[in-house]
């Protein structure tokens, strides 16, 4: 399919790409502020509205959409290779999730590394998880999300939850999750305009520090998929991690996961921070809606 | 008064003017991109939504509150020099604002220096004001409001619309505004941890370029304040631009305006941006809320 869109996503991309290539020794706080401008990708979700959240320390934005079923709540990891990005830039896509999928959206600012090395950004997502029980949530009711390396931590905490044998979420969201930190199985290094080999491979070097990438953790791939609960993925035609996402897929499939891998033609890692701008983004957040909401009771 | 609160917006600024020490090279879109962090300085004003406006290819974004009284609105120019800064960088403290008048608060993505030179502030301002007054906003039912340079605008709104012989809004609110582009009547430069002399001098550079600092559009000291509608003007006890408020406030007195002064003690450059954490700053939208009130027409 030909599609005919504005590509504000990919021409974003360039742009950071371009920045750091001309700065190599660009700091870690002028990344995180340049990379902040993921929160210019989407539309504001209208009738959202938001609210910080404290979990002992642990910081959060709710993004409240209108009638939300107060039973549902969802889990949300921000991508940026756990060492940028933040709640702030993905408020505006968690709250446009919170508002097709019709329940309130928790976006967690985790621990980032370099100073939290991995894997203090589980941790602090198994204490957002644990707190949600504790108001209330029934953990099949819970819905991990993330996108890239949010994606990696919303897939790991379901093998985190299994290994301290807490209850599981009742599903799981993966936007471009960052399975492939190795660059074992990347298939669109030309046309992926941010999500380069050599800036997943560093980027995971920075996070994970002399850790394994291929433990359960560092990349779910690895996991033993049977205990998994329902998976949505999500990846862009013309983005590397995909080779990773049908990684993901075959071997789920293989361990009789209810799996799905929704692939959007054309478009950039973590195509769904363009929600509201980009037809497809809203595609998949209403497809991932029809698909989660009988998986967690909502009718 | 001796306060005891967490002064986040110092930390921050002290970080900014050492970074900017540190790289006195520093691009405007590294500069643009570290002052965006004026957004983590708010909570998050339960309650308000958000929708984005494009006024033919102005953008902006409308802070709705809940109960907002429907006939009024406010136009807010954020601040940043006229050359950083943004809608999204001051939703939160719009959302706060909105919150405290119930009204809803338009903040415009007006053009930035050095881009495009003053006065194109103003004519984008011009252009949100008469779209106000197109949706149905009688301009006594318009506050102009803004911080910093936005304070600037938000006073030299009332200049231009007389210039052009245009209906003046109902009120204006000037937080921290920028009077002093020449470095005249600073008296706070030991304190002032961002908005230092050599700092606003520089921007003004920037954003005015040949053009006189003495007009009364790029200073509205220099205006005939006679014609002004209620001004409400704040700025903080360790700031710079005390000095030049105060000018105003003398001027304006002087002219027969219906003017006040808010000084929150000890309290930095545009402090209300720190609504939500500081009680100074819900101090001063409470108390510029009842002020308002009753001068466009809510009881």
């Amino acid at each position: 399919m030909t599609t005919t869109y504005d590509d504000a996503l990919k021409a974003l991309y360039i742009e950071w790409s371009s920045r750091m290539a001309a700065d190599p020794t660009m700091s870690i706080q002028t990344m995180r502020d340049m990379q902040e401008a993921w929160s210019t990708a989407a539309t504001e979700p209208e009738g959202a509205s938001y609210a910080d959240v404290d979990i002992d320390g642990l910081k959060g934005i709710w993004c409240i959409p209108q009638n939300a079923d107060p039973q549902v709540a969802i889990l949300y990891f921000h991508g940026g290779g756990m060492i940028v990005g933040s709640a702030a830039s993905h408020r505006k896509l968690a709250g446009h999730l919170a508002r097709a999928v019709g329940a309130r959206v928790l976006v967690i600012d985790y621990r980032r590394a370099p100073e939290n090395l991995f894997p203090a950004q589980l941790d602090d997502g198994v204490k957002a998880y644990q707190w949600l029980i504790d108001q209330g949530y029934a953990p099949g009711k819970i819905i991990s999300a993330g996108d890239s390396a949010g994606g990696t931590l919303s897939l790991g905490l379901v093998v985190n939850l299994r290994q301290l044998e807490l209850p599981l979420p009742g599903a799981v969201l993966a936007l471009s999750p960052g399975l492939d930190w190795e660059g074992l199985w990347m298939i669109n290094e030309d046309t992926d305009q941010l999500a380069k080999k050599a800036v997943i491979v560093m980027m995971g070097g920075i996070a994970f520090g002399e850790r394994s990438r291929t433990d359960a953790l560092t990349n779910p791939l690895y996991a033993d998929l049977a205990v998994f609960p329902p998976v949505y993925v999500a990846a862009g035609g013309h983005e590397n991690l995909l080779g990773a996402a049908r990684q993901f897929l075959d071997r789920a499939t293989a361990a009789g996961v209810d799996v799905v891998l929704d692939v959007a033609d054309e478009r950039q890692h973590v195509y769904p921070i363009a929600a509201g701008n980009d037809p497809e983004a809203d595609r998949t957040l209403s497809d991932f809606a029809a698909w989660v909401r009988p998986r967690v009771g909502i009718e």
